[in-house]
């Protein structure tokens, strides 16, 4: 018989694991619930057509794509934004602006596993629509940092760029717009000599390449500093400096809004996706080389999926990794503490009896087992100790006549004789 | 440009559905916790071979299955228990029995979507896995019955039989396996006529029949009264009795452990699944012809999977199914209440501070939206009166000079000028 196994990529998380990874989950929820974006729950199966729309080739490339049984052409989904957006231009169309709409759950993409990258992976999904202004920027930062802060990860760093800095230059110097987004591209990927070679290539002007070569050489963490340097370099390019401008308002307000990581501005920063429009941010830890997360102003996409034109700005936090950072960092994450009780009934007449108080004892709120596999209590709380189970309840028929039962605490060996109607008040 | 829609039986939820499901989602986790039921997270996306390896016909060709990129045969899973099975016969083989699982998630099946049925669905699944005895039955009851309770649903009632009954009758009688699971299938689709005359021509004894034919008959809601009058019509088939037997012990367990659900005992009932070996059950509610939940023993199933011999009983319940009960029940189910702050800046030098007085008030576990349209403060009031907030906070630049701010009470109409200091204190 072939061993069966988790296919290629995808991964179980056993209790604790899934413990951790829920609790994180669940304070996603409540940043949502803190800065008001209502959950949506969007299906994991979507239209081809539709994920494919702005997907970018890389990603497209990378679809879990197939025919359903009625020969539609479907794919699990690569991101949450194409799903929103049709949420967006289609049942929520007629509700007022902004809209602040969360997501999270699994999505889906082909890549090499690695460290930290699978191929079904968890991702939170914050979106603020219909807002163009700096403080909507702001606030995208503000609930990523906080979202951080909550789950207790230490040293975690912004990194941040503008694509209206690079996009403003090459729409002065009439670049096409295939020719910027390879461009863009190829920032994405650090390969900066092809891409002033790319950008040579499209005869753009001495004093252009000029802005470029010093641009991409500009970034630091003091962000009025940094900014004030990039608006130096790009001066003769206006739309460039509005982006500057616009970036500057946004980092000042997120600091006033207590975002108080480090933000490192980067003139040459591009992130991969073809739909940003503004502002764009990656968040790091230093004990991890991936981003835990990134997002940034898109104020076209809806437009594209035909909605209303709607600016927008979002993230995208990867829950997998951030898990993987907590235990880089050795960061636990508690939830509520329950107390772990076992029933054992001495003898099989008394299931009945340790049925009952178990079902009492869940009422106050007790995790609580009942001794199902009819062993001797040697044996049984011998399992429990290994279990690290905080209390024994024994149900035996002497003490019962007396509506008595053993209350055994499994940390200090304590163990006493009282009636059941106490055991609530003793078990804490 | 064609407006996209959802596939074909898939579903969005928007945000008021979303917080339902999540809270519902959340008290199954409740129960699982309060019942020391652990969480596993198994992928969405399993082996074929896995997926259709106890499935059953119908399950099996009603999969979404296809080719990943690399070939593989993979499908999205029709069910937990394969997943399940595939954990316990692997990574967690050497742990010490009992294990008590719990996951929840979305499940897909290409079915006819109708009301309450969806391609792609939410269930809860728990499994107890390494006991065979009836207490352990009985703490699948007794669990699926909380959960129920738990969310708030009235009138619930359980349908329960058991296979090893006919199953039992039919061994004796020397029918073959498969023989004995069409007849089964026929029953669970009520085809008692037609499962009769299966039965005939595998040349059963004439006794048999007559057995047969008044069982079918046998239901009640009185379980002693109904497991004697089953007991009595088998009395000559010795593994048929003990399975009567054994049925009785389960509910009577269930009974002394608080399970006060009504619930109709059917010698006839069976469930689509082969795999069933012991009591089975649904339960529904009056109001939906359509089972909330089912589960039963399968003691087989995990060797099949390559696991060592496990005795185990599970439930799955359908959340959607769920969902829609609570709705024809009128029933709601109260998360906690988070206060709805909005906070207004006039005028753009403000915002920052708007920023800073939301994430302060956030620390306050208060819901709060920054105005990020730039609306005169009147529209941006209609906007938070028609969103029903309980608060809008409003920052003007003489209060600001004082620390002072304005806090109108968006339900009494009560405004305030106050300390920025005493807004933690005031809004409640």
């Amino acid at each position: 018989m072939t061993e069966f196994k988790t296919v290629r990529g995808m991964r179980d998380f056993l209790p604790q694991e899934a413990q951790t990874l829920r609790t994180v989950e669940a304070r996603t929820r409540k940043v949502a619930e803190l800065y008001g974006y209502g959950e949506i729950i969007t299906p994991v199966v979507e239209s081809y057509e539709l994920l494919s729309a702005k997907a970018g080739d890389e990603v497209r490339s990378r679809m879990f794509a197939f025919k359903d049984l009625g020969d539609r052409d479907v794919a699990l989904r690569p991101e949450f934004t194409a799903s929103v957006a049709r949420l967006v231009a289609t049942s929520m169309r007629n509700e007022p602006r902004p809209f602040r709409l969360f997501s999270v759950g699994t999505i889906y993409r082909y890549d090499e596993p690695q460290k930290g990258r699978y191929r079904e992976f968890w991702q939170s999904n914050f979106e603020l629509l219909g807002s163009n202004r700096p403080e909507a920027d702001a606030e995208i930062l503000m609930l990523t940092n906080g979202l951080l802060e909550k789950i207790g990860l230490k040293n975690h760093a912004f990194k941040i760029g503008h694509v209206g800095v690079l996009r403003g230059i090459f729409s002065q110097e009439n670049v096409d717009e295939s020719i910027q987004s390879t461009v863009m591209q190829l920032m994405d990927k650090k390969q900066y000599d092809d891409a002033l070679e790319t950008v040579q290539k499209a005869r753009v002007s001495e004093r252009c390449l000029k802005v470029l070569r010093r641009l991409v050489e500009l970034k630091g963490d003091k962000i009025l500093d940094v900014t004030d340097k990039i608006e130096e370099c790009i001066k003769d390019y206006e739309m460039a400096v509005a982006a500057t401008r616009n970036l500057r308002e946004i980092l000042k307000l997120a600091r006033q809004g207590g975002c108080n990581a480090a933000m490192t501005v980067e003139a040459g920063f591009e992130r991969g996706l073809e739909y940003y429009t503004g502002m764009i941010f990656e968040v790091y830890v230093p004990d991890l080389n991936i981003a835990l997360g990134g997002g940034g102003r898109y104020d076209r996409l809806i437009e594209l999926f035909g909605g209303a034109p709607t600016p927008a700005v979002g993230v995208a936090h990867g829950l997998d990794r951030i898990l993987l950072a907590m235990k880089e960092q050795k960061s636990g994450l508690k939830g509520e503490e329950t107390k772990k009780v076992v029933i054992i009934p001495i003898g099989d007449e008394l299931r009945g009896e340790a049925l009952r108080i178990s079902q009492k004892l869940r009422e106050s709120n007790l995790s609580v087992e009942v001794e199902v596999m009819g062993r001797k209590m040697a044996k049984a709380l011998e399992d429990a100790d290994r279990r690290n189970f905080d209390y024994a309840v024994i149900i035996g028929e002497k003490e019962l006549k007396e509506g008595a039962v053993v209350l055994r605490n499994l940390k200090s060996r304590e163990q006493n004789t009282l009636k059941i109607e106490e055991l609530k008040k003793r078990i804490k």
